[in-house]
């Protein structure tokens, strides 16, 4: 993925730079947890497609680069929120915040990043847009965060419901990270639209995917255990597919609603759903996604970025980490 | 206190209101969660003084009454955040959304608050003032809590310390309640900076009320029961006076030092604290900052609500719950 990024390879490296003097803090637990967040690595996707989107009109580093990192640091607050739950212990390879700290810690450091992204935010005044949108996506994000603890172990979900809750989770926000990139370059929407409906079907892409590698990636590129979305009861797509179809569907049934599974159980559940062509149909899915995103780059200037970009949504279907 | 609210009762109303309506969404668990919190009570402090503040300058409802909801949302996100300890299961005598949906749910609707709020904020694009306090103020609470939890159990603080770290959790959002409902409708420096001069005075003598409440109450009045500081490790003003003076110190140390105390070992630390004198102790120290408070008010106009917010400083040096 880094290849892609050669274009705005020096600017990602500011953007790291800041993002580390960003939560520094006079309190040396809130440094040392969000050093160690930093530290956990990522691919900074978010604040790639918003110096990406800003390619598009006027690019000027000094005005996108607070957004940048309020972006990624709004994307691991999610993080650290979303490991407030008992059973994801390790996370990008290593131990979560959660793990290291406790629940109360990690709620509050993930309040925290959330704030100082706000802080960021606040210096655009006059590009109102931004504020409009990153609200009411956290809002939504929050929403999809809930319907998944809600759901989980629910084997009555739909391909719709289950669509809908990732662009909540994922696909929002990705969207966002592109289009304004464009707006806080002063992009018109003859712009910043079409780069956020990229942005919105490479994110829907990238999540399929994500929940794709859960069942079949290697355990060590994956930096976390395989089957921990069945372990914690999320239901997927590969999983509401074979539930529809496979011919084990009973056996299936019965291990996806135990809340306590044992590894060679989570194995079993993986088998059956590879079975029966699960995994070439979410990947399908995925692909119809990324040849939409790439239809919607047509619309847009032709710079190289844009060249990019298509690259990216090839790179997304094919990804195994 | 409701008397003191006579005054802007009708628009606390619509305060009231606004909370119930804003707070509802297709997700029936989010809007089940926010209800309970509301339901449960609480004096609407923050939006009542964001009114009052308002009075001060061209009073328009309509102006300042995102905001007062806004105000009120981050505070009920930060009691949310607050219970995701294992040791507090009841607030305002009922039990908490932790309690009752565990810690993962907790954290997502606090943030979900949170965030509910920024959206009500980003319409105050023309007074950026308020972006600018809150987002800032939202850290410097996330870091109050932070040195809450790193410094509990520890009985070497320092009053400056204890009152450093009450200021970021409570006194900063009290302040900025009363400051930013006067700059919503369109104040000028000299009078929002006395208001929010005001507002810190008062916050500061509010938590230091309850942090001595949280030792003299009665539960029924207290709506959670007494002691609930010394039992989450919590080291407040009485206790730190009473380390510095008290003849059973030694008794004192290994009583607030244990993690799991007994029912038994509260009470007789209670007791310990008030056979010093640390809860007059306390009260003169709220009542300084009441004093102060009051003095601010002499360089504002002088209008009704001027000798409400007079009174509302008298009531907080004497409150019971």
């Amino acid at each position: 993925m880094l290849e892609l990024f050669d274009e705005i390879k020096g600017d990602l490296q500011v953007v790291e730079e800041e993002l580390r003097a960003v939560v520094q803090t006079q309190n040396p637990l809130l440094t040392e947890t969000s050093t160690h967040l930093l530290n956990a690595g990522g691919k900074r996707l978010r604040p790639a497609l918003c110096l990406f989107g800003a390619k598009f009109y006027n690019y000027n580093l000094e005005k996108v680069l607070p957004l940048a990192v309020a972006l990624e640091l709004i994307h691991m607050a999610t993080l650290v929120h979303d490991d407030v739950v008992d059973a994801s212990m390790t996370r990008r390879g290593i131990p979560t915040v959660k793990a290291k700290w406790g629940n109360s810690i990690s709620t509050h450091v993930g309040t925290y990043l959330f704030a100082k992204s706000l802080i960021l935010l606040s210096k655009y005044e006059k590009t109102p847009i931004i504020a409009r949108v990153l609200s009411s996506i956290s809002v939504k994000m929050c929403e999809g965060e809930i319907q998944q603890i809600s759901s989980s172990f629910n084997i009555c979900q739909s391909i719709k419901e289950y669509l809908h809750r990732i662009k909540l989770k994922t696909a929002l926000l990705i969207a966002a990270s592109i289009q304004l990139g464009a707006a806080a370059c002063g992009a018109p929407v003859s712009i910043h639209l079409p780069l956020r409906r990229y942005g919105h079907n490479i994110g829907m892409a990238f999540q399929i995917t994500d929940d794709i590698l859960d069942m079949v990636a290697e355990e060590s590129q994956l930096g976390k255990p395989v089957g921990s979305d069945l372990r914690q009861g999320i239901v997927t797509i590969p999983v509401i597919y074979a539930l529809t179809c496979c011919q084990q569907r009973k056996r299936l049934v019965e291990l996806i609603g135990k809340v306590e599974k044992t590894e060679e159980e989570i194995r079993e559940a993986i088998k059956i759903i590879k079975s029966c062509g699960a995994i070439e149909y979410s990947f399908n899915l995925a692909r119809k996604y990324l040849l939409k995103a790439k239809e919607e780059l047509k619309s847009l200037p032709d710079i190289p970025t844009r060249f990019t970009l298509s690259l990216a949504a090839d790179f997304i279907g094919v990804r195994k980490f």
